[in-house]
Formats: structure tokens, sequence, C-alpha cells
């Protein structure tokens, strides 16, 4: 029998609260098809079936088909690791970019190093709190945004926690490439001031709703990137992106267990990922 | 305030017993990388980095690495949607196989239809048992082996667990693809038996440490997966492969909290995973 | 001593003929990279440099750097394999469509089947002889337009040639897919009847400066394609497109010896290849 | 009407003399498929069919199958190019390695840079001039090999010539990758010593019909590759690697019209090819 030593408690016990009363399980990940909105710089998603029922029947009948996918890392809902960003040649922790990528693979903070999450996770709905359907294309959110937010929810961030910020874009993902990834429009989020008031609070990791997490001005693309410098260089905090944050946001919840699961990519940037929110209550 | 109104537990006192205490999340999910031990049926899985930090440096000494992966979604630790075999030309429920599969992509029953899962989950520690290291090559596992494990281990399997079954053949995952498939050898598992005692206890899903989840007689390869007819057509459980459920068995936990979110992988046929398994307790 | 039976003329004999003053090759074959024009109906070609020199430096300071790429066989410059098109079911001989292709690979007509080409090539320049700079978007070259060609290029089509028909499109090449693909506009080629007309002519291949070799209607897309049902499935004539005919054209270069070789892709439905036109004289 | 200035030759003179009393065309290319033998430091040939003939019917009956094939360009017959290799950093022409590379993909040496080839080609037949049925495995054909070899087949090899070397390992290409890639064996093959005796001569290409053109030691695998430096760094010598040189060998022919012609796989640093062995007589 497994106890948790420092309260009794029991493994039995804990899953009868954790379960008993039924959860309701948030989907926060996007589908991956071919022609999905993705960025441009990252390897396109691609799904093939090369094996089809009826090309191989075993001699009782049973027959399978499987699949083939090619993909970026960085391509449908997914996680930066650490090796995914450098600055002046430096990684986290002054890991030299150089070295850790040579061969190929990285050698340091690849994908295999993220551990899985299993984490309270708040989500700070901004356009809900200023009164918006979404913020402007290219509109930068600030720590006084986040702040009011939070405040005006009723939702405190903690030490340690997953912070997802909703800019309401995540509704431009079924428009296509063009409008999700605002190559002309520019794209709301977070900016450098943002990144350091979320590193501020210690949090765990930052999600958001858009293909690239922080803000995107008007015709300039992914050309500076300080949140992912600030977060993923500076501080240590991983960024979830390409989030579907709407149905969460629609059921008003602020609060909940998150979990995310990337794959054991050895030596990657990144992997898709698909997170969970989790909440006591039945699945409606 | 998110309130449960079967119990009137809020989000937040959920949470605090939850996560309050510390939780101990096992990781059940092998690592990917070029060369590790899968079926040659499959795509074989290929990772690279194409871009590089230092390839294009940002004015303000911003870089970033990004990678293309290449595989099949059978391939490392993986769960299969019931697209996936078929017998006498029909999937779960009577799904005409040719029908959903035209066009080269599942039009039913595709990964992603498998819900994630939140679950009860149990290990059945077989070799430990029976008293062995491991079970032998090609050997079928009974329902009277279930049972007894199930027995001697104190544990219970209810409606809707997940029940992993351990042969104790994942120690050959870092021996490679030659031991591991055991092409010649054979590899232990339950056989048709074993998965209509799985299925009788109504069990949502069923994993293994084995590449095929289920027995393969010596020399014999996949001719005959009887297992995978039971569960994926006949009876709607899903199954997941090539598990890695050594630190569970050493750590003697047979009853835990079981996450898996697949990647929502339109029309495919399954997916790799990186399953957990959480108990209470703070991470050894 | 390779001598000629028929001729008694000695292979140094013909080879100080065929080299002898000298040659001029003109390349055919249009250039692969990321982001070149492709049809969005076939796998896109992408180029990446997964080992870079300096990864692995050998004891005596040698170093290699290698490539992957992945791509569809109808990207690029290509020759269709008469596997490519079926007709009610059925491909050129009266081969069934279902039958060659089960098990995800051309048991029958695959582009290992297509013999390597080292023939009489003729270019017709349908635009120059119809005074125009190319033809207009959707235009269908019609059996007078290639007569009218022929006879004032003074060009003889004879059994056994390929023939390449040039539209004036290729220039629209580097203006990327939008243009070169005619999406909205359309794209002129040939049509049934010009089909029909080549094939009684009884030549070996055609081609064309065109993604689709024949002719789009403005707005339809590939919805039909008439002409590759006449010269692949009914008359076993192989089709080459996406070709770069304008250095030909603009040389004036109407006859020629033909060059292409193919990969030898076992059971696929073509190939990307690089056509060569020679003709005597030194390269300019 | 072409006319070569030099000789007063026109186009169809010159077509008749090559083309008029028939031609044998030689296939040097190995077919590709699944499972061929290749180098494991190579992504792997795939291919699949992701469209089928009936997935999607036209109006008119017509249907289509299409593939997709994922390839390092160093699998199968392939040719190298410049930027292969480097040697203390530096490529053919003094060119740096680290700068042509960046961004990943050669700016500099590329596949595309490789001109098509339609030159003088000779075969030594090495084993047949030293009276055995193929080299030792290991074995380094030395420069007295070579001249022997020429001498004794009355075989010249002049300046601009592509010289393809049998060692008599290519029939081992249908035993598997095991035994043609000679891992533990060693393949026999010109060192330093035989490269600098054809880069002596000034041949334009060397051959092989090995997978590394050069010899390689048993148990050393590719820990050396002393020839492919003196051939791709230093002078500027394209190597052909994986050929099928049986035929030829066979029919007993030793000089021929050699074609070949690169996919312009911009900045790649090889190509798979398929050369032809061209010589005057009607295909048997």
């Amino acid at each position: 029998m497994n106890v948790n030593e420092a309260t009794g408690t029991t493994t039995a016990t804990w899953l009868d609260t954790a379960l008993g009363s039924g959860v309701r399980v948030f989907d926060l990940g996007r589908p991956l098809y071919r022609g999905m909105p993705q960025s441009p710089n990252h390897p396109p998603y691609w799904h093939t079936l090369p094996r089809r029922h009826g090309d191989m029947v075993r001699a009782d009948g049973g027959s399978a088909a499987a699949d083939h996918i090619s993909l970026g890392t960085h391509v449908g809902t997914h996680i930066d690791a650490f090796s995914h960003v450098s600055h002046n040649g430096l990684m986290f922790g002054g890991v030299r970019a150089d070295e850790a990528q040579r061969g190929g693979s990285m050698s340091s903070l690849g994908a295999e190093t993220i551990l899985p999450m299993f984490k309270r996770g708040v989500l700070l709905d901004v356009p809900r709190a200023l009164g918006l359907t979404r913020c402007e294309p290219g509109y930068e959110i600030t720590p006084d945004d986040l702040a009011h937010t939070a405040r005006s929810q009723g939702t405190e961030v903690r030490q340690g926690d997953v912070v997802l910020i909703r800019s309401g874009w995540g509704e431009h993902f079924h428009a296509g490439a063009e409008v999700y990834t605002g190559h002309d429009s520019g794209v709301p989020g977070v900016g450098e001031n943002g990144a350091y008031w979320l590193a501020g609070l210690d949090v765990h990791a930052a999600g958001a709703d858009t293909i690239a997490f922080e803000r995107l001005a008007p015709g300039q693309g992914h050309s500076l990137l300080p949140a992912h410098r600030v977060l993923l260089v500076e501080k240590g905090v991983h960024i979830i992106e390409t989030m579907d944050l709407e149905e969460l946001a629609t059921a008003g919840v602020h609060e909940f267990l998150f979990v995310l699961s990337p794959l054991k990519l050895v030596g990657a940037t990144g992997s898709p990922v698909r997170p969970l929110a989790v909440v006591p209550g039945a699945n409606s």
C-alpha cells in the first residue's frame, strides 16, 4: 500500500478524492492536420496512410492500417525546450549553443529534459477583463493588463503555477494560416515587460493561444522575440504555444490542474503536446 | 469559483487535496531517438536539426534552433486508435474499413477521437507475482496469471481502469531492436484469452512493456494478433505499447492516477504518447 | 573493341562523332528548393542539412555534411509513370489499379519500369509560331496549333520522338506557386484533341513547361485531366511536367538529342528528373 | 537549322549518326526501395503511396495515385557534390565550410552546381584484369592495378573522362546492407594513391560499384576517407557511388558515352542519380 509519509494519505484515498465525484477534462490542444495554420519557418505537418486495411490480410481475417507523420517540433500546440533559443550564443544556464548543437542533436536542454507537468494552472482571460472580444492585432499585453486580469477574476498567481494567457486570438485558428499567424496584421501577446512580470512571480511555465506566445508587431514577423529571450534564456520558464483556450474561457474556469506530458524527443528543441486542464465535476 | 455541484467541492479545495502534499510522477514513456527499437513495419523515427543557433541571428543577438521529425505513429511509446485494426473488413462498431480509409486519412475512429485519459490505473506485475525476473520469450500470460497477480498484489481491477501488464521485457529496450522486438525468440504477453479477461472487467485501456502488447510466438512475427482483434475491434479497448514500467514496478506502485494525452492526429491510426502514473508524495 | 554489327562502326568512331567537335547541353530541369512552385496535392519538397561540417571531425581533419530530402514524386521537373493515372479503375494495358496498388507500392507500371530515354527530341514553340509572348491562361492548344508550329519551324515530328510543347508559361516559374499553378487564371496546354494528335504520331513521350502538362481551365484546378487519360491510360505515352524550355526556345533549337534518366523508384508513380537536350557545338 | 560552326555539321546529321543505327543503353543505377542497402549514417529511403486510385474519382471516371519519398542524398546510386567533404574546415577551392553551410543549405558548391555529364566514359574492370571474381574485402586497389587493368583491356584513360572502377563488390548489393556495406569485412576500392593516379590523369569524375567508392578497411567503417579528400577537396573530381557495373562488365564494354544528370537540389551535398552508358548498336 502506498502511503504519503508526510500526511499518512494512502493512494487509494487520494484517488477517491481526485476522481471520486468525477472530473471535467478540458482539452487545450489543437488538432493536427495537413494545411493547419503553422509558421512557414518550420517543417510542415504532413500525415499519410502508407499502409491500409486490406493491403495484407492475416490468415484469420485481420488487417491493419498505419501512418507516417512528418513535422517540425514547433507546429500545432507545442512546448519550447530551453535549447530552442539562445542569446549572444548562450542558452539557459550559460550553456554554449554551438557546443550543445554539434552533431545535429542537442546534447543539453533537449526536449527530453522537459519534466512532465502536473501543476496548478491559471487562465488569465485578458480580453474578458478588458471588456473586449479579443485583443487587437499587434497589441502588447502589459504587466498592468495581466495584474488587472488576475484581480478582476479573483485569481491569484502563485509560485510554480502554469499561467495561460488568453488573447482571444485563438478563434482565428480555423480562419487559416494567413490570419492566425498574423503576418501582416501582427498578433497580440505579452512583450518583454510581461515576460519579466511572469518570471518575477516565479511561474513554472507560460502559455498562450497564439502561434508565437508573445506579441508580434505588424509586418515584423518573428524579427524580434524578447519574451522568448526573457523566459527561455534568462529565467528558465517554458513556453507553450498555439493552445486552444476557448472552451476554458467560455466555461469561466480560471484555476485548474494543468497536465502536460511532452514527448521525450531526445536532442530536440521542442515537442508537440496536448495539454489538459482538469477540474472536479463530470464532463459536460 | 468552480464548485462541483454533486459534492460542493470547490476546485481550490480539490487542488489542495490533489497537489497539497506533493505528488510523485512516474514517467511511463520511452525516449525517442534515431536507432531506438521499433517495428520494421513502421516508418523509422528520424530526428534532425535543420535550423541551428547562429544560422540567423536577430538584431538583438537572439537566435533559434528547430527540428524536423519523421516517424510512424506506432513507434516509441504509443496508443492504438480503433482505426488501426480491422477484422473481415470491419472496425470497431462495424465501421467499414475501406470506406473510412478512402482518401488516405481515417474519416472515422482516427487518433483525434481518442479521449485524454485521467483515470485510475493499475499495474499487474506478472513476473513478480510468478517469482520470475521476467516472463519467458513467447510466453502467453493467461487469465489465471492475471488474476493471480492482482490477488497477490492486493490490487482490485475495476470498471473503467487502465490496466498495465508488466512482462519484464521492458529491460530489453536498451538492448536494441533485435532483442526487444523478439523477432526470433518471441515476446511474452497476453493472448486471446487474456484479452477477453480484460474486456470482461470492462477496463478502459490496456498497456504493456512490449512492442506489440500481446504475445508473439517465436519466429511468427506479427502474423496473428488475436488480442488486438478482441480489444480494438470487438470490445473497444485502447492498447498502449512500448511502455516503461520498470520504475513503477521497482517502487512497488500498483495503483495510481493514470494520465495519457494522445496528440490529436486527425485521421491517424495511433499516436506517440508519454503516459504518466501519479501518486501522492514528493518526487524522489 | 565494340563494333555495331549493322554498320561496322566502332564505339570509338561513334564517340568521336558524337563528342568530337563538342556538344552543347541544354538543362531542361527546374531547381528544387523549399518554397518552389508545386501542386498542393503533393507532399512538399523539403531539404535540410542534418549533418554539418564540424559535427564530427575525423582524425585526419576530414569532415562531411549530408542532407535529408522529403518530397512527392510529382514535384519539380518530373515524369509520370503509367501507374499515376487510371480510368474506371484500369491503368495502361488494362492493369487493375486496385490490385497493382495493394500494399502501398505499385506492383505493375511503377517508376522503375520507365526506360531511360536517349531519343530524338523536338521542341514545338507554340507561342513563337503564333506570334505571341506566351499562350493565354487557360488556352487550349489545338492540333492545328501543333501542326502549324511544326510546319512554321520546319520541324518534322517522327515516330518515337519526345515532343516538348512550349506554352511560354515557364517564365512564371519564378513568380511563385500562385501564378505558376494558375489556380484562378487557368494554364495553357493541349487538351484531349492535342493528346490524340500526339498519340497519332506515335511519339514516345511528351513534355511541357507547365505544372500539369495539359490545359487547366480557369478556376477548375485539376478537376478533369483528359490528356492524361489519353496519353497515360489509353496510349502509353509518358508525360514530363514543369520543364524549363526557355533556354532552348531562346536559342531556337527545335531538334536535339533528348536524354532523360528517371530514378528507379520501385513501385512509385513518377520520378523527379533533370532532362537534357544535346546538340553538336561547344557549350555557350 | 542548327549548324556546328566549327565543322558545319547540322544537328540532323549529327543525330542520324548518333541514333541512326540504334544505341544500346546500359543502366548503371540501382533500384531504390525500402530496405535497400545504404549507409546507416544517412536518412533511410522510404517510399509510401499516400494517395491511391479510387481515393478521389473525377467526374469522368479518372483517378490518380501519388507518392511520398524521404531519403538522404547519399543513398542509392548517387553523386557527391564538392560541398560534401571538407578538410581542416575548407572545401574545394578554399571555400570555408562553416560559412557555406550557415542556414542549413550550402550557399556554395551545392548539388545544383554539378554540371550534367555527357562525356566519354571508361570502365576499369579490375578483378577481370587480375583474374579474380572480385577483389578481396578491404583490398586497396593500387595505381599499378589501375594501370595494368587499362593496359590489359586496351583502354586509354583520357583527360575529361569519367572513370568507373569495378571491384566486383556490386554483386553483393542484393545480399543486403550488412554484406554490401562491409561493416565488419571491409570493402575493396582505391585509396589515397589511386585517387592521386586518377586526378593526375585529369579525369572529370570517378565512380565505383561500392557504397563509399574508396577502400574501407575491415572494422574501420568510414573513419578515414582519404580518397574523398583527394578527389572532392583537393582536385575537384566528383565521386559516384553504389553503381551497378555488372551488365557493362559482362558485355565487355569498356568505352562508352557516359550520361549523368543529377537533380538540381539547391544547397544539397549530393544527389541520387541513374547514370547511363551508351554505345552504338541495338539494345539487346
